[in-house]
């Protein structure tokens, strides 16, 4: 495991490849990150600042303890989403309860994630299935739009689940402001153009390709120029344009929040969850990227990194940070060789904190929302249903119930019902475990399915391969099916459990192979094992089970040889006398 | 399926065995059933007619629906202690609204087992794995016995857990009743030596070994007779001894209980579990007895007859009940030979409430406690938690959870912390799987592991057989083991990935065997599946992994022979070379 610093070898090498990809990297970051700060913290439910304060510590803190180059940290969408969902459990938005909430849920789930990564629990972070971590994401997704509506129609609405806010934004139509509708469609029309618009243009006003890609990410900040003058020139906040108004200026105060018991208890699960989707969200970022230049990225550092610059955002007065998606992409594309490039991007940050505030005062809210907005629609994966069904029914239905359930009651209930109906998916599934009756490949050790495979059988023997450990939730399924099979078909003699597929057989499965053992000697029917693996012979060999069974065969054809030697061998001999045949 | 009534076929099967196994077999468990019964209600919270009044209606319609000829359904200890522990959630002892709580525990789990039975649901209750419900009898077994020692002292006591109800019978010494204590003290030690040394007594007096048997299960029924006896005799009620007092004579009444919405939304969940346990208990003895005559249990049917009968409890104000153990033993040795035992057990049962209570009223109370303790004696079983730890840490860390949160926090919780710790631990398991690197063993088509055979492999070609089915908890794991084997190792040209173990290849292990792929190509190294099962396969199938993946092979030899064709073939070549000189 590398150091967590810099040491001696980085920085020589950071020299030689010069600051420069750095340096633009960290300025077209920060050039996104003004804007977008605040709008995530106005999708929390925060002020302005803590968005901008959540891109100053965090950073820094990232960058000394990360191991990603190109990971832009910072407020991210989705975790804006979930803050707002927990501390709206807490307190009023608004109010002093409100954001001691918000610094809370910085402070707890970024100490869960340092505890994951110093006792290397992150492989927790994989019960978030793909399915329902891509399903959850687009559903935040669409609750994240749809709570922006409000502002880009200058109307109040309630409720945060889509039976709730869908009604509330019907209900409220008729107090619609037609100068901020305006401005919201001429916002978001722009932005959305130039994503894809901007460039071309820049290149034809003789820009490089590069020069031109990179500055085309300043259309945030274009549109936020243009908003606020248009704003300030015509005087439209007197007009019912809903502006931002006063910042702070000033880098963020350092404190820790007041302790509240209740509070933390109330916080303690949805900041788990908030950890965990932080977490995997940044991740799986960091890896993309990583892949893409050869490097590698260690996951439990990457927890420890991540938990610091969370409980920094909670002694700043920032809101909860994670790695996320637009930021990293271009700040790789940007050239950013190093960590420095974060930590720059904190400078730079607060240098606009401390300088440029009072300029954003005539900014408006629906600026911000169409940002917002503008950012969540690159989540939104809707043929991700379909695949995950095509492939896999259960995988389907998680992501299905939890695209439902986030939608109708709400993000933490969304993930909490994926996770489990994954889980319990699973344990329905491997309860009825595949069990397929095999036969010998002719001429070979091999054995396969008897209803898939042209293969030898005899009637005496019945082999049967267990595709499933033996544990408690199918323990005495087996016992049921073999029951069954043995009673079909009386001329069985020899019953062969093909264990190449069990990886563990557990004390309620044990207690149900020696209950069909009896069965099967009361029967006159003897009982085999084949293909029994190194840790499963190991534990068997610490019960008596070993003692009774009628043999335990390191291959299923040495098993067979033994039962019926002359068919098997004649097979053998057979596919033998062929090829000698075919080389004559 | 065979019909839920009795068919002709049965009935002229009966009238040629005689009715006389059953109605022996009836006579002697209701003479255990009477104090029994009695006992449990005791232990229920119920008044004593509770427990009468559940061996009459419920043992007619398990006789008629079930499928077990020995089982003895009735009151039984530990579904008693449940029901007192559920009841008391809800209502103070000894209130109609606790009585009301009891009546519908037993319309509740019987509805539930019932439909848990029509909808063939029956695998449910593997989830109560062996280790957790023979740790939870044991100590259900002690809590009961401790519940009961107030009753042997004639004292007070409150608190259902441990360390309630020691710290309250150490306080409430002082007021000890002696003469109950010698009463007890006499009818325990009759009780105990009555399971041992009342058949050879008997025998001596002239009887015949099996009579002797038999009628030495009417030790509790001495017990019954004598201390009622002594207290009527001596009126030691009046000094203090506790005595049934008046029970209703006559058959119960049949009425359905008050419908309550709240009282049944909290008894929803105790219920289930006393259904599950009630299930397991019954099942599990039905099947040890159906092994040894050779007859066989239809799960479902039996959830099905188990339902009716806490559903006809739950209308004839009784207690909830189950097949119970002790009286299922002597059924069986008694000779019942059909279901019909069971029936003329309730028509004994009738006939005693409509003319014996008058005879039970100075029964003491002592007397029933010493018959419950004597009971549950034969529950205890505290070799089971050494030998499940020695056989499996988890199984034997399962039986220990659940051991330890019945005794301090009560029955509920027991159960659940040792369902939940047996998953929790199987998730843990699964998300960290054995790996192990195979080669050939020599001139065979068998592959096994590298540490603990002697096999042939070769530095080009990493051949992981996983022992698991890869599925969201392990996907990434797989993905890094791979990714560390390969960075050691620059030599390795291939890897093949054997699946024999892999039962599952869901949606979020594709996308992580496709960015191993990706990891592979990169390092110029290429990847190869073996063995991959049927089903496995047509999941694959569905995505494009197979398009881009390098070969899929049959077998593992197959794989080897077309990646290190030359090695591969010597040792098949040199094992017949020395087969053919053995044999010459």
């Amino acid at each position: 495991m590398s150091s967590f610093r810099l040491s001696p070898p980085d920085l020589r090498h950071y020299a030689r490849a010069g600051l420069s990809g750095d340096v633009i990297a960290a300025l077209v970051v920060t050039i996104m990150l003004i804007p977008q700060g605040m709008a995530y913290a106005m999708l929390a439910g925060l002020p302005p600042q803590a968005g901008l304060y959540g891109a100053i510590l965090p950073l820094i803190l990232y960058a000394v303890l990360g191991s990603s180059p190109a990971l832009a940290v910072g407020p991210v969408a989705v975790v804006a989403l979930m803050t707002a969902a927990a501390a709206g459990l807490v307190a009023e938005i608004g109010t002093p309860g409100y954001q001691l909430a918000a610094l809370w849920i910085a402070l707890l789930s970024g100490a869960m994630m340092l505890a994951m990564g110093l006792l290397r629990l992150g492989f927790v972070a994989n019960f978030l299935s793909h399915p329902v971590i891509s399903g959850f994401i687009t559903a935040a997704g669409i609750l994240i739009a749809l709570s922006q509506v409000r502002h880009l129609l200058g109307i109040q609405t309630t409720g945060k689940t889509v039976p709730e806010v869908i009604p509330s934004i019907i209900a409220n139509l008729g107090a619609v402001n037609t100068i901020t509708m305006v401005l919201s469609a001429a916002v978001l029309g722009f932005l959305f153009w130039s994503r894809k618009g901007l460039a071309p243009v820049l290149r034809r006003l003789g820009l490089g390709a590069g020069a031109a890609g990179l500055l085309a990410k300043g259309g945030l900040f274009l549109a936020v120029l243009a908003s606020t003058l248009t704003v300030w020139a015509l005087g439209l906040d007197a007009r019912g344009v809903r502006i931002l108004g006063d910042i702070p200026a000033g880098l963020p105060p350092l404190e820790l929040p007041a302790f509240d018991r209740e509070l933390i208890t109330l916080l303690l699960v949805p900041s788990a969850m908030i950890a965990l989707v932080g977490y995997v969200e940044s991740i799986s970022i960091a890896q993309t990227l990583a892949a893409k230049r050869r490097q590698s990225i260690d996951p439990d550092r990457e927890l420890i990194a991540l938990g610091a610059a969370n409980l920094g955002a909670g002694v700043t007065a920032a809101m909860p940070v994670t790695g996320g998606l637009s930021r990293s992409i271009v700040n790789f594309d940007a050239g950013a060789q190093t960590r420095a490039a974060g930590a720059l991007t904190a400078l730079m940050i607060g240098g606009a904190l401390l300088a440029l505030t009072p300029l954003l005062y005539f900014l408006p809210s629906a600026t911000l929302a169409a940002i917002i907005i503008v950012a969540v629609v690159s989540l939104l994966d809707f043929r991700a249903l379909p695949r995950a069904w095509a492939y896999s029914k259960a995988d389907g239905a998680a992501m299905a119930a939890t695209m439902a359930v986030t939608l109708t009651l709400g993000v933490e209930q969304g993930l909490m019902a994926g996770v489990g109906l994954s889980l319990a998916l699973h344990l329905w599934r491997t309860s009825r475990p595949h069990v397929a009756e095999v036969g010998q490949v002719p001429g070979t050790g091999h054995f396969r399915n008897i209803n898939r495979y042209e293969v030898v059988t005899t009637p005496e023997v019945l082999t049967l391969r267990v595709d499933e450990s033996l544990y408690f939730p199918n323990a005495r399924y087996l016992e049921e099916l073999v029951q069954s099979r043995i009673a079909e078909r009386p001329e069985i003699r020899h019953l062969v459990l093909m264990f190449s597929a069990v990886n563990e057989v557990d004390a309620s499965a044990l207690e149900s192979l020696e209950m069909l053992l009896e069965k099967l000697h009361a029967a006159g029917a003897s009982l085999h094992l084949s293909e029994v693996k190194g840790p499963v012979m190991d534990r068997l060999q610490r019960s008596d089970f070993l003692k009774h069974v009628d043999g335990v065969h390191l291959t299923q054809l040495d098993a067979m040889l033994a039962l019926a030697p002359g068919l098997t061998q004649a097979t053998l001999d057979r596919e033998r006398y062929e090829r000698r045949k075919a080389n004559a």
